[in-house]
């Protein structure tokens, strides 16, 4: 036990850290958090961003509903406590991503700025970049869209507290970055996430 | 509306996958659970493993107390349910980090079979590699070298239900893996454990 102990301190010596990951990645961690009504189109842009990204082989992973709904969240429903609960966990898993040094992205509907600052905080406190996007279009351009046919359920009262139809979206008042998804294309819209990122040093320029 | 939607056909078509992202990094993501009493040398022969990937430029990120009992499951305590709703977690987020191609090393005591088989079956059922290494050590070892003194605390009785002393350790039947860390070295462990990567794909050989 003594040589094991010995031993240990040698290791413990050279942990890995945060920033040998980043250098091993050739990228800095960080949080990209999508934020916008439902249909505003922060999916679309997130799997393109991821797609460019990764096409630079830039370490990009999404999160999002399929993942983590039905995954680490899937015993939580939606409930006032519930939705904070939800986004709060998607905050420290987005955390842990930035920590092993990947571009973590996430895309939630995640309408209550308390909830969003509080995901903000929380990367300060670990002085990790979290970069709010708010991808801005009006009510009636997502509700023609309703990819999901959710805004059609909601307005025919079959969905209780949908954001935007029966609950509030509390838009960011200073976001990193907005994107008027019915204005720009798609290509627009990666753009300019990416000029940013290469801005911010979390991609090389 | 309608050139957007097009772009979005072309672009989600090239969907950045699970394998896309092992490719990279020239490494198949897993988890490596470690399970064993507190003392047995979990923790250590995890940050030696990492440091030992990271120095073959692999991606490998470490779940532990420190940065999700304090971050994530921090609204989580000691009791039977909590408990198990820690390791369900821990479970999750290590199959989102192998989803991202990373080597995930969980080290958590992990008591409970139940609890284990749980996180094993959630990774067969999304067709993940779950590596449990038992580190085994007779409690008499673990208990004389009492790290953080918390045997001590127990013994004299200020720690309720401390697994080993008024916990069972329900240690694993068929693990991958069992290191038995007072009778081998710390690079034997690591070896042990790198050999067993290699022989399943995990690591190139």
């Amino acid at each position: 036990m003594t040589e094991q102990k010995a031993t240990n301190i040698t290791w413990h010596d050279g942990d890995v850290t945060r920033a040998d990951r980043n250098k091993l990645l050739g990228q800095k961690g960080a949080t990209i958090w999508f934020t916008g009504l439902s249909g505003s189109g922060k999916s679309t842009v997130a799997v393109a961003l991821e797609q460019a990204l990764f096409a630079r082989n830039k370490l990009v992973y999404r999160l999002d509903g399929d993942n983590v709904r039905h995954g680490i969240n899937k015993n939580l429903g939606f409930s006032a406590e519930d939705r904070a609960e939800n986004i709060r966990r998607i905050g420290e898993i987005a955390k842990l991503f930035v920590d092993a040094g990947v571009i973590a992205l996430s895309s939630f509907v995640s309408p209550y700025r308390t909830d969003r600052d509080l995901v903000r905080a929380m990367h300060a406190e670990s002085d990790m970049d979290f970069i709010e996007v708010y991808v801005d279009v009006p009510l009636a351009v997502a509700e023609e869209r309703d990819p999901k046919g959710l805004y059609k359920k909601a307005r025919a009262g079959e969905i209780p507290n949908f954001t935007g139809i029966s609950d509030p979206y509390e838009a960011p008042e200073t976001p990193e970055l907005v994107l008027k998804s019915h204005e720009m294309s798609l290509e627009e819209e990666v753009d300019a996430v990416i000029a940013l990122l290469q801005q911010r040093g979390i991609l090389p320029a």
